[in-house]
């Protein structure tokens, strides 16, 4: 897998880490911009930051690191390390002295998003939150459509708990319950507009 | 460098990712106890998010990916990777509401805390977050006495932008305008008692 480099874009010390699946030879045209959901929201965050609006970060990708070598003068290398399953959501931080928190996935399906795209212990760490006042949601992306909704932690798991009754939910729900959010040069993806009109006023 | 499994604690699922220096070697005797403070932390944040008291993990070790073997019907294989500079702090989360970072440092000085300890970067995200109106602080032990105090963040960035005058910051100020955490058993480090007292009472 090949690091991204940076890329002259004007944010360019946001990127990240690593791909985490194995889309090794694919490129990133998730969506007809050619951006991820990852990538803008980096972006977003970048923007917020720069702007003092708020200081959110994606969290580093975890890793459990085996073997590391220590070259005589350079920089020490890992030689082996295993991607971990996360504990918490990717992106926290804090925006006016609120705590955010929150998830962002992207499917390719038309009509409804797929629960399996959530684990138990990230369903675990959104309860956490919300039990100490978090402000606490996912992002969903239909990527052929390139539309992004802002969906309440509280919602997502109530889908996620009853999926013995559906395994994904439905499109029209996240239309019906959900916060659309409309796509942008600068922040390209502004969800806090959104966290600030449906938390804090 | 080996890995740290599993080690029977009751909080075991709690562990640090990786050494981040190259203490090949060497034993963790950092204390009399025989802990790091990174121990105590994460074993404090684990005791406290299964009390709910509050919902605080460590970042994992931001590492740059470069190559990733995909062995057939097994876990891939990260095959070279570095260690990258964090461009945060280590912890952060939210207690009630309110939003907490820190970072967490010790050294084997007896008379002062040296600041080459910090980077501009860590300073910069705290000067962020107290714009923000998170709570911001560090953790500083001396390792040789196993002192733990907590510094507010504002103090630490007035010593750390006068270090033409001081490198250093002597113990008695730590002492003098900093809290000493009592070390305890359930949570060994109890900062947010602390935490509670000197930003939320």
């Amino acid at each position: 897998m090949a690091i991204r480099y940076p890329n002259g874009k004007k944010y360019a010390a946001i990127q990240s880490d690593t791909k985490k699946k194995p889309t090794l030879g694919k490129t990133n045209t998730y969506s007809n911009r050619g951006m991820t959901l990852e990538d803008d929201i980096n972006h977003s965050n970048a923007y917020y930051l720069d702007r003092g609006v708020a200081v959110i970060h994606k969290k580093p990708t975890p890793v459990q690191i085996v073997d590391v070598h220590y070259p005589k003068r350079s920089a020490a290398v890992i030689k082996e390390a295993y991607f971990k399953q996360a504990s918490t959501t990717d992106y926290n931080g804090v925006f006016n002295g609120h705590y955010i928190d929150f998830e962002a996935k992207e499917t390719k399906n038309k009509t409804s998003f797929p629960l399996q795209n959530f684990h138990d212990h990230q369903i675990t760490h959104m309860k956490q939150v919300l039990s100490q006042k978090g402000i606490c949601f996912v992002l969903l992306r239909f990527s052929l459509t390139d539309e992004v909704f802002l969906v309440d932690a509280k919602q997502l798991i109530h889908c996620y708990e009853n999926q013995e009754e559906r395994k994904s939910i439905p499109k029209k729900d996240i239309q019906s319950y959900g916060h659309k959010i409309s796509l942008g040069l600068t922040p390209r993806l502004d969800y806090l507009s959104i966290v600030q009109k449906i938390y804090l006023t």
